[in-house]
């Protein structure tokens, strides 16, 4: 009686998602405070008083049919163009309201976009290790997911690249910083991943897009964050406000593409055709007027980074390898055993919650999501130590 | 480079929408105020005080990382309870936590039961004139939509519908109150529409579900409106706080599937991976907690009363013939020449905005969205006279 593939995919939730309720379920039986959840990137300090203070504004100053009433499919014409003058002003690229498409978040941008680009038959590559979901929802779009593995230091192996790129190939994901890494790729990398992408284009007689979701842009911890569609105009940005502004529940980001995109006005109306296939209607009106009042800002990256600095210093001190975070609120460090799933299992013994690698496409490495309170990251320092001397001697 | 089909979609808006845009653009020409846009669904009187009332006190109360925070998938646990609860209170039927997701409005828990549901070769009956984005829905989760035309009332044709089930037919969708018509399903429908289905599903030795679609249950005007729930097992209710609460931009609402339901387990678990497949993550954090405050509630259906009864008379006296709006806030009218999409023309010219029957599936009618306000409607009324006495001696 039931879609099997759905059915499959709800079942076997996905890895991080397991994760996350067995903590809940942990925290039930032992005391919240004895977990040390590593497991989802759920943005731990609170979104800007602005946040607030636009919702008060809001609730106040606006009547409730119009607050809260149906915006347009695309969204609210004045935080279309609002989203259009940020992208002009702080990135230099001239995108127009006109292809900007405000989304409930960073998966639905990414799944309209997937729906409005994909044909029978199109490759989508992903550089891993990579977020597990690209793959759930590259083939929901009916499309096949192709993984070009980064280099050793996570950065982008444009050999690699070359080598997944086919005739079938109609996009390309890229995401900086990077989940699961916190790497950001610089500037001499996207010069060349845009030529690698223009000769290819040619190549094939048929432009590849360049995807770059981008969820933790404001998240960094000094590093540039060069925008990619100032390098290759075939982009489309998924955007989400979820972790720059810690309003992960809330589903709000949005689609902006590259004015001089081939097929761009073609590409934005398939943007929505896709939006009212899968049933998106439009963005929450509340937060679409809140979040046009906090761009470009963030909740407290400070905090972020006294929790990367700390687990950073005490993981290596303890003898793991770790690559440092520049970016988003992940630690990636290798398994000192080659088993990662296993490595994980060892680790909650001690009720530490890490996400093996093997759920981004690679083996031998755990994300440690430190968006957390420093509180947990101190507490579960003895338990890392513990690990590590259980286990890097194995 | 795109999918044409997404891009026809997205061209080729849905005509309530277009009539919407058309509308505010004639706004921007002429005023607002010289506009009588009776096109879009969209709630005109505010979220009851409650709504306000509750945010402001989440507001204050939750830590802003755990309000805005993600919930799980399917829902807040507390919030799944309370629809829960609220079901088994208010409808008698012992509906479990279990099978609860909250989603992001109507559209949403459409979308996600349909590819929950669908396999190929499916086939989903609609009564007609019914909402226009079900043939969007349907073939957008791989199916097909079939359609049964209601009976010269608009109530259910038990012979039209056993007419247009198959051995392929998954499901029939059934709306009350109807948009367009505002017609309420009675008990004795109900309850032979559920033996139609029973005997149907023998015959065709699979279970036929029955899609509830209810964004309008607390909208009516003094008449009951059973639980399709209480007469038949098999039954999945799509709800939505959209209308009942005038919180439609806000993108909120729940699927809930009977306990005896046949595989409920598994039809629960497609569901979750529909939700997972779509990209939609979780349903709006603030909003789940906002709406678990107002279970039942509705703003002020006695605005919509007046609306409907001013209108109703006006016209009717005018010359036209009109069906009694039993909820919603919708008025379908029969059109005084054949050609509704020719009367819908006529209309604009008193800068009256009508949707035509026909892209509901039926012919020679039109639906007035009254969900305005009243002074709008006591100022068009003459352009309707003016309309009824260039038509009706047509």
């Amino acid at each position: 009686m039931i879609n099997e593939n759905m059915q499959r995919l709800g079942s076997k939730r996905s890895v991080i998602r397991e994760l996350f309720e067995y903590g809940n379920a942990r925290a039930e039986a032992i005391g919240r405070e004895n977990v040390f959840d590593f497991s989802l990137g759920n943005p731990s300090v609170p979104a800007p008083d602005l946040v607030r203070e636009e919702i008060a504004r809001l609730l106040e100053e606006l009547p409730a049919q119009t607050l809260h009433g149906y915006t347009s499919a695309a969204g609210l014409p004045e935080v279309r163009a609002a989203v259009a003058e940020y992208i002009n002003a702080a990135f230099g690229v001239p995108v127009s309201a006109d292809t900007v498409y405000m989304t409930c978040g960073a998966a639905a941008s990414l799944t309209i976009l997937l729906h409005a680009l994909c044909e029978a038959g199109d490759e989508f590559v992903a550089i891993t290790p990579c977020f597990p979901e690209y793959k759930v929802f590259v083939e929901g779009a009916g499309g096949v997911l192709k993984e070009a593995r980064a280099d050793e230091a996570f950065h982008l192996d444009l050999a690699a690249l070359e080598a997944a790129i086919t005739s079938q190939t109609k996009a390309v994901i890229v995401n900086s910083p990077n989940n699961p890494t916190g790497v950001v790729y610089d500037e001499a990398e996207l010069t060349a991943l845009a030529t690698l992408l223009q000769n290819k284009s040619a190549e094939y007689g048929r432009p590849i897009v360049l995807i770059a979701d981008e969820p933790y842009r404001e998240l960094t911890y000094g590093a540039q964050v060069p925008y990619p569609m100032a390098y290759y105009a075939n982009t489309a940005v998924c955007y989400s406000f979820s972790k720059s502004l810690s309003l992960a529940g809330e589903r709000i980001g949005y689609i902006a593409i590259h004015p001089d995109c081939a097929q761009a006005k073609e590409l934005f109306a398939a943007v929505c055709g896709a939006g009212r296939s899968l049933g998106y209607v439009c963005a929450p009106a509340l937060f679409q007027r809140v979040c046009a009042k906090c761009l470009g800002q963030s909740s407290d990256v400070g905090a972020y980074k006294e929790n990367r600095d700390l687990l950073y210093r005490t993981l290596t001190e303890a003898g793991f390898e770790c690559v440092l975070p520049e970016g988003a609120f992940y630690l990636f460090m290798k398994s000192p055993i080659p088993d990662a799933v296993k490595f994980c299992e060892l680790a909650k013994k001690h009720e530490l919650l890490l996400v093996p690698s093997d759920t981004f496409g690679i083996e031998g490495y755990v994300r440690i999501s430190y968006c957390v309170e420093k509180d947990i990251i101190v507490r579960s320092l003895p338990a890392f130590r513990k690990l590590a001397g259980e286990t890097i001697l194995l």
